[in-house]
């Protein structure tokens, strides 16, 4: 069951801002309408604000879906309200980009405050 | 004959602005003056209002195609209006590229409302 | 000898702004200078205005360079020249690539009118 | 119209067996049932004799095919036996692969002699 | 219905052994199991007898199979036996690159004859 | 638990040798170790006897392993011996390719019995 | 240990604004958490004011990483302060990015000034 | 030495604006500090005022940095300075990729004048 | 420095012949002459007799070169010898894949027996 | 001018046989016809009796091309020829790859003695 009591946060080494991406290609789910498994690739990008999210809470948090039934859509806007809780960033991407099914791909985006103007550019 | 009827839709998850993308890469129809077939590939991207358009439905609806004798432009600008027309989306965007006739592929764009700007530094 | 009276057209499928892109990968020319034959892309995009060029037609106007000497700057301009006069689009671009010469590959971007808005976050 | 007196050749410049390849990107002869240009790659190795055909003249060879209506299977047989007469080679292949007609891509190969046994895993 | 009475011959333009190599990227059959479509690429591959297969004829010959309820080992097998026996090939492969079902893709090959020896280097 | 009653399979449709090649892009089980979920993907290839296991059962059956406590050299033994008892097949291999694990990404072949020499070349 | 006193400049060959940027696909620092060796790339883009960085000195700066124990973040926070303080551009950036680590690749950027408005079209 | 006394020019064919890019895989100079050979590729791009630039010209021009002892950020530099002044032209941008010394790879950006407006979203 | 007694291994689970292959893109020693350290892959396949190493002591002993000054040659025989001596394998493969030295880049190959011949087809 | 005295040689570390393979990416030097210079890369695979070639001083004998005006098939026979002479190897092939001269790509393979069999397998 997803669980984001698993995530632990520590305090940001800089108070200039910087942007960190962590891209998981190891996610795995249940289609809740099916109930065969779901696969795909997770990437959590943010500016921090005070806090950062630990690594290794992070992926003990995604292994949490791992026998939840559970849309895509549901997936992705879990994620960014569970890690935008609990980190407060100034700003919160979650892409969730899934295998086929049934011959169509499908790629999830949200997120939480603007994409800071400092770093657009060099986001693709 | 392309049927939108065959589009189902299910309420949106999360009332925060997120985006939604489904690839396929199976897609065919019919070249109306030649009567063979066309090969393609059908990207849809959309901020969905308040419906979602359930997967299995689109799979169906992209098949209602395969015996249609259609030209590129037609197919984009019909899949446009029908998802637009079902979804009543805050943004939606249909991309079909073209495999290739006589040496020349193609790739045609039709969209419905404005890029979200929250989103437009993500997308490619 | 480039013969834009090849160019055929017909009625644009919708009203709605949209793109088409056609990618020709077989393209040649000759030198002017050393009588060698010049292999490049082709990429034409446009926004219709009420007209859009016929894809066989489009084919045979490339093949009528086939045999003509004439510069990679002098092809694109003619290009962008003929096909905007006989389309009259809201927007058009052409992009030739070139195969290398003496070890430098040449790429020439032409365009008559403004690249939509509503399309550019789309386009590389 | 192919013309092999324009094949130049120059002396091997070593006794010990060696490969020659060559690849050439921009090739072009016409179908000779619609008229419409082909386009293709054409790869030549040999095991030199006593004779290396010169670089240009093999450019210019290639060149005599361009508004020649020939079938793909007939380019690759008359070359390899173009070029073997001309060089008498211990061992010669010639491989076109051409791009698409009707969405087919074909390669043609032909070849001359055994291929040599020492270089038999260093050839893909 | 799958229809080898479209296919067509012409004389093979050399005594010589060569290979021929047709790739074609546009093949769709269906389930006959879930009444979807199948959507794969076919690879043929063969050392012409006296005969050898027409292009235009073998993509209506491809085309046959659009509504037709086969399984991929069945329609690789089929293509085998039919090719085999229009054309009495020396040798000759067919390989089916099929896009994936359920999270699996596959590959069916099937032949008639030996790779001929002096092609097995030059052939992945 | 993995599960080889789940196989299913149906006859051969050709007496011919063909191989048959199935690629899962989407396997995960359960390191016996850490704890932590592995991923993979798993080929097989086989020559069939008179029996050709079935697409959906093979699917299931590699849904099986999904939170078994196993190490990658006995997934991979265990899947032949599984494999080959069922089909009773000419020729079958299985190679999984494991995702990183402290920087170290694993490849593990089985096979039973020889691979087919007609088949050999085209065999990467 | 992080050394910045390992950093040489030399002055900028022009006075107008320009764009440099360095690559280095052989960083190592070390887990303060669990002792294993880190490994990344790292990419230094800057607009010079008067100084430049000496490249030689750059490496050697990243090679007193090599046995110290620190964060990702702290890494790049870190060279960015180090090469700002003695380089003291008019805009420059630190991109660490970091293989993976429990299924988990991290990318970091942190930057000082803003992205001069003249190349931001340029850069990715 | 490095002669821009060898670059030629030709009268722009279009009054309309357009973009002239020419990429050069084989450019070489020589590292000043140890006389080792450097290679890089060379990126020239350019919307001409009245004059283009002549591109066999240009290649000389390359070949005469060809013995030089001369740093990446005056080669970027010189180029951009000698071509401006040539060609007079409404942009020019010079970006050069530098093969890697001491395991680090460099590019350079300089440019002269501002980025079109109409071409900015079609260049990457 | 290189560190034999960090190898542990475990029985191997199968008594029929299979591969194993392990490959680190995270290896790291330091060159004796310029005491700069060297970047490289070290690709590790074998057929285990009754022995299989343990991954996490692979690393180990891997990572136990860290701050050797020890040459390309010497890793990849020294590797081989250990390796071998500690699982006594049917036969064994080390090779190393080196970053870029002076613009040159190395690949060492050793291996202790005969490749296995049922399965030299499906190595590459 | 080629100097095969700048090529020094070390005692091989190890009296088993192995492989050593060296890619130069960096190679020039001049076609003697038209004086313009020819950009390639060059693979060298050995297999030492008593002596390994030292690093260093191969790319110092490469540079010594440089200004050379000399033929493909001349440097790759020369180099063959210089090497064997120097180390004695078991086995020795150089393969020098040509970037394009009029749209034609080379590649010139020559070797001393036979690919040992024991890696003929592992050798592309």
């Amino acid at each position: 069951m997803p669980d984001p009591s698993l995530l632990e946060t520590f305090e940001s080494p800089s108070a200039e801002p910087f942007l960190i991406e962590h891209v998981s290609e190891e996610f795995t789910s249940v289609c809740p309408k099916t109930g065969h498994p779901d696969f795909g690739d997770v990437v959590l990008r943010y500016q921090p604000g005070a806090l950062c999210v630990e690594l290794k809470s992070l992926k003990l948090y995604y292994q949490s879906f791992r026998n939840e039934g559970i849309f895509y859509e549901a997936v992705t806007n879990r994620m960014r309200d569970d890690l935008a809780e609990v980190t407060k960033p100034n700003w919160l991407q979650v892409i969730t980009l899934w295998k086929g099914r049934g011959g169509i791909k499908s790629v999830i985006r949200a997120q939480a405050g603007d994409v800071p103007p400092e770093f657009a550019a060099s986001l693709r």
